[in-house]
């Protein structure tokens, strides 16, 4: 067996069988080996724990069997087996920790024959890892589930593998933070980074500063209680649970209750409008400290992960600037500038992190030469800010390059490798100083509603890119998993799929909405920070997140694959099924219109979606002719140019903040015609 | 004021504004009058208590707020306002008792005008409903949220307006439970009818007889105090929660624990299959009264409500013909057949009730000329036994007609009247001992992801028939204002749209399900009890529920609006938009084979699909070909009779048990070809 086993790691991967060929595993393991054969699934699968005991790996191990049973259909009760011979035997040598830790072993091996699984791991954390692997592996077939024959041999790349949660723009309650764990787990993923503060709310209760939640929030804030029920929940699924408090700046929130911690007078609200704003900490007094002292304190005793976010980004200064007496204390203290400032409070600051037994982490604003060589560098500027820690002897993350509010495609996030570009040329004792990198999900625009299908899919890729081995770059095979894995998402109580029907429903204010679908299934929100751009006026904090833009998905599957339909059609490769399904995605686009008569409606989210209709309607119709033209007609005079203009004018985003994504193909198509 | 909303009462139902067009009442209220104009609303909406105080009204309005905040999307804090200026003022009279009764007052009178609503009932009650209304009235407009300028005189036309759901077939968890309440109080339904125990599960804790729950459940099942807190969520929301422990047949579950009390030795196992089984109750034994005694006894104490169903359907009488001592007991007391032996039983049960202060209600089949008049008769049978019950003085319930398990279309359940039928002509005396109907939801064929799909939206048009006027019966109007009142049940939290989705992703194996979706829009699992009838092997409590089948909806609305448009096309009243609409469909539906590609799949629930999605691309294609025919071209000979063969083919539901709802407007149009 063990043989095999190894012969089949050995083997590149080959997939012999219709079964392992419809599994999908992201992110992909280290190593794998399929041979041909199944092991069949039934309401009969049971799970048993051999060697070391662990609490925690009994909790997920039922959780385990409710989440197949939620994928199946099958009835399989929640409870252990306690006989050897169960479909699958998890075996670990001892216990991880109770709370998971930076650099924890994650690795496992998993062999199946056509007996049952056999799942071996050194700690209780690979067992996890190993048990959301099989999950993948479970398919339906022709008579029923069943499992292919497999043997994994696998350990993730890096050690931390994150995802961001910005809740101070917008509160996002427990029952999202929950099922989002949950997808975490799902992937792989290993640290929920918390954005709890910023200059639009202070979200979590202090018993010492009882005004920075009761004052900063608007009363939508996480008790005590609650988050040591949410660090509970994640070390159940060996997540860590690291907290930002974003502070000098993106501190407005606790300035409404303690007004004497900033660098200007006050009264100071709650802000609720979006952007880099003045108010910072005053970095010149010693209350400031003091203050931080107690609060750092506070808070290092309520998360007990071993890491301190205390954020440090987007300081413009211009309260420092405004202010005498700062403007004193640097001169005294020789700071030359407002960054000299900065690094003195950061300083400051990182010494008190250390006090109460902490790692400081924070974005790349927070290194200095004075820096000690424990914090770490979270970079949401790039490789190159990136790398140059790494030469300093700084631990560092990339988080630039996985923002998923920035409604990039999958495939720019799966090509973002936190050793590559500038930290390509690095030792590999600087490499190793990369800890990995972090899916950032800010809030400007997501409410309880839309938040999961803004980070999922995506942040699956990303997932992938942080566990998988540096080699595991295949794009279509990445979109082909994912696709999978996606559906599997809603398993585990993800609404990245559900809610885009319910937000649909919403905006054509009935069940019907098939015309609706279609032109959502087409569009993307614009990029990166455009939103705030092309505002009429600008979105606030109680804007209602309901319109197309907020339904819509952040990369269109249907323009994906149009595209590699009309590249096929376009380079003769296409068959007759293909031009025939490629006419009748035209005519429905061009036909939608009459479908949606969104001019007709008096609802003002329905009303932006009309112009879109109408250019997507005159897409498809220039695309069909094009079809024409490019077999046996002759297209007349001026016909291109006027088709040209007419999808130029369909590219433009407009009020509705919305990209037509099939535009750029039927372009194509046009241009293709003599 | 008062003058003005009475001559609006009086006329007739005007719709002067777009707003009030797209504002879908449902139930229609029994008096309502629409003016133009509008009030706003926006995050500022705020609500008053006046007049008397309950604690369920304060709590009721907080979730009004919640829910209105999540159908808008709008930052509403679930907060009271302490200010008379509120933009929605509610006026009890007079609280309601903690626990609904049948026959209380619901009624109430809502007026909107440019400045606020006035919302003013005689108990807390009405209260409720009408806050219901109001949430219905709020829509998107073009610049926010609106509610348009109305007055509404209202109350119910039935006292007794229930959803049934079994739980012994199929478990409930808690949540389906919650989430189904939630949805009848948006509708104003104000009976939850929960069968509790079947052949295959005793689903209540019972701490006198235990083995009831514990050996009868597989260990779903609820505790005494989940069921408390489930009578608990259902009083705040106005509705009476009826048990129902149905008895001497449909027993088998309370056998396996206790198999004394049958009419033959056992021992039992919980019954897995669908249909009607030969265990019944010993009605001769004193110990089987001794036994009810104290179960009901237990029971009537947990379950708060006047009325206590005892079931009493569909004994078969198998194990009575097979019993000597049965046999001798009957000959001793003079019973002639099986029926006279129910009726003995029944009416013993029914002093046990009446003893522990119950009212007993039951199915057709515990009328018997010794019943006393207080007990109440539910009608599965029909019209015709509903009112001889009537005629003879008991009260009764509809139910027949309501079942909505038989995939029934709403139109047809929207037909059925109580007091329609047999009950037509009864006095007016007699009429009023109809105290309204319920809709059944039983549960061979459903999971916690698919039962609300099965109940909603159809049971809105049921509670409609339940609450407004007789005359209320026009169907286009229902299907419009069902799919508005459809969409807004996302927002209490049911899943009938987006388990649509979940289940046709897990059919599919990925996120990318556009062609599936097509066949299953236009797909309804096959009527009434054909499920069973058509199954290759009988179908079981395990049998996985994932299939096509259980993910399509009852009724298809896409085949709906397409016969529709077929017949204004063969009217020869369809425009050419309308024209061009339908042959997209068409082209659609006989392209979406090569979409599908079922057949390459090995997945059992896709597989079974292939053969329907052939017979959609042919009728896809023949009726392409008879617009064509229609219009200029000669349809070649033999074409027609090709087609009528092949259409008749697509119709027979095969092993999929699905109905292709679109063959018969096909058909008419090859009908229509010369």
């Amino acid at each position: 067996m063990r043989l095999v086993a190894l012969l089949l790691m050995l083997m590149t991967m080959f997939i012999p069988s219709a079964l392992a060929q419809s599994v999908a595993l992201m992110p992909q393991p280290a190593k794998y080996g399929v041979s041909g054969g199944q092991l069949a699934v039934d309401q009969n699968f049971s799970v048993f724990l051999r060697g070391a005991r662990d609490a925690r790996l009994e909790s997920e191990a039922r959780r385990f069997l409710l989440v197949l049973s939620r994928q199946t259909g099958l009835t399989i009760a929640p409870k252990l087996s306690t006989s050897p011979q169960a479909t699958l035997v998890v075996q670990i040598d001892h216990a991880s920790k109770e709370l998971p830790e930076l650099g924890e072993d994650e690795s496992y091996t998993l062999s199946v024959d056509g007996s049952g699984l056999l799942l071996k791991a050194p700690t209780t954390l690979g067992a996890l890892r190993g048990m959301q692997t099989v999950l993948q592996l479970v398919t339906p077939v022709t008579n029923g589930f069943a499992i292919p024959i497999v043997n994994i041999d696998d350990k993730p790349r890096f050690p931390w593998r994150g995802l961001m949660i910005d809740v101070s723009r917008h509160f996002q309650p427990l029952d999202v933070i929950r099922r989002n764990l949950d997808g975490m787990a799902a992937v792989k993923l290993n640290v929920f980074h918390w954005h709890l503060s910023d200059n639009q709310g202070f979200r979590v209760e202090s018993k010492k500063f009882p005004k920075l939640h009761e004052l900063g929030s608007d009363g939508t804030y996480y008790t005590q209680d609650e988050v040591r029920g949410i660090i509970a929940y994640a070390a159940e699924r060996g997540i860590r649970v690291v907290p930002e408090f974003d502070m000098p700046g993106h501190s407005t929130a606790w300035f409404v209750g303690y007004p004497e911690l900033a660098s200007a007078p006050g009264p100071y609200e709650i802000e609720r409008h979006w952007g880099i704003f003045d108010p910072a900490m005053d970095p010149t007094k010693e209350s400031t400290y003091k203050f931080l002292d107690e609060f750092i304190g506070e808070m290092a005793k309520l998360f007990p992960d071993k890491f301190f976010h205390i954020g440090g980004d987007e300081v413009n200064g211009k309260q420092w600037d405004a202010n005498p007496q700062i403007q004193a204390f640097m001169k005294s203290h020789k700071l030359k500038d407002n960054a000299a400032l900065q690094t003195y409070f950061t300083n400051r600051v990182q010494k008190l992190v250390e006090k109460h037994g902490k790692t400081m982490i924070g974005w790349d604003e927070i290194l200095n030469p004075d820096s000690p060589k424990t914090i770490v560098i979270q970079s949401w500027r790039g490789a190159e800010s990136l790398s140059q820690a790494a030469k300093q002897g700084y631990r560092g993350l990339l988080s630039n390059g996985y923002y998923v509010d920035l409604n990039w495609p999958a495939a720019r996030h799966y090509a973002m490798d936190p050793t590559g570009g500038a930290a390509a040329s690095l030792s590999d004792e600087e490499k190793s100083r990369i800890l990995g990198g972090e899916a950032c999900m800010w809030s400007e625009f997501t409410s309880p509603e839309n938040v999961d299908s803004r980070i999922w899919p995506r942040t699956a890729a990303i997932a992938e890119r942080l566990w998988s081995p540096q080699g595991v770059t295949d794009v279509n095979s990445m979109y082909e998993r994912m696709a999978v894995i996606s559906a599997r998402l809603d398993f585990v109580g993800l609404n990245h799929n559900t809610s885009y029907g319910t937000m649909l429903r919403r905006i054509q204010g009935k069940d019907d909405f098939q015309a609706l679908r279609t032109l959502a299934d087409v569009v993307e929100p614009v990029k990166d920070y455009q939103r705030e751009q092309l505002a009429a006026t600008p979105p606030t904090q109680s804007t209602p997140i309901i319109r197309l833009v907020d339904a819509a998905r952040p990369e269109s599957e249907t323009a994906r694959l149009f595209s590699q339909k009309v590249d096929a059609f376009l380079a003769g490769t296409a068959d007759a099924a293909s031009k025939a399904d490629l006419r009748v995605m035209l005519a429905h686009w061009s036909n939608n219109q009459s479908d949606l008569n969104a001019a007709m409606s008096t609802s003002y989210p329905l009303q932006e979606a009309a112009p879109l209709s109408q250019n997507l309607s005159a897409l498809g119709a220039a695309g069909l002719a094009a079809m024409d033209y490019l077999g046996k007609e002759q297209a007349p005079d001026g016909w291109k140019t006027q088709q040209l203009a007419a999808i130029e004018q369909a590219k433009k985003p407009g009020g509705a903040q919305l990209l037509i994504m099939v535009a750029d193909s039927v372009e194509k198509m046009v241009q293709a015609v003599k």
